[in-house]
């Protein structure tokens, strides 16, 4: 039985991206944002976003990516930066915890995907 | 805005187990049941646990455990076997991707998880 007001809240939803249908689950733990989004309803590639707090320059602020579980690429980490870090500088500098399975990673579908994790925003 | 009945399944619910609140979060992928059993609101230690395929003897199943993100101690391990492995077989033989976050692992309070766990079934 699920609580009406749970404590670690949890969005999610699906929408059309060029044609594609994509799923979007985030949910907020203390330490981590978690944050799928599939293509396939697997959770596929999971990278951890880590923001750096080596850097002094405010101006510029720094992700590390690290590949948990599943095939690591070099495009994985540049889109995982590229969807994650605003979730990590919304959520006060939490790290964010990636599912990516993705069929279609073009910068404009990425574009429109981070509409879809803002739609979900639990941080 | 999300779906009243959604593709991805998740379910959440919080009980006091000896004393101490707990949360659990399960949501069914296609490829992965995740379940993050919580005591301090946090993702905690990420750890896959995996069904052997190389088992031939169907009395005695055997799984893999691997520590994804956090600390990796032999009881870390020895705990989410305790808690993944009936999830894993009632979801099919579906790995499990779990996140422990716990102040009390003694076996009682394991036992009293597994049923928490138990009530959110997604698979």
């Amino acid at each position: 039985m699920s609580s009406p007001d749970p404590i670690i809240r949890s969005k999610q939803t699906e929408k059309n991206v060029n044609g594609i249908s994509t799923e979007v689950v985030c949910t907020a733990f203390s330490n981590y944002i978690f944050v799928v989004l599939t293509q396939y309803r697997k959770i596929g590639t999971l990278i951890s976003v880590t923001p750096e707090s080596r850097s002094n320059d405010i101006s510029t602020p720094s992700f590390s990516t690290k590949v948990l579980l599943g095939k690591d690429e070099p495009m994985t980490h540049v889109c995982a930066k590229n969807l994650a870090t605003f979730v990590s500088q919304e959520a006060g500098n939490r790290p964010v915890l990636l599912g990516l399975a993705l069929k279609d990673s073009s910068l404009d579908s990425v574009k429109q995907m981070k509409d879809i994790i803002r739609s979900c925003k639990v941080w």
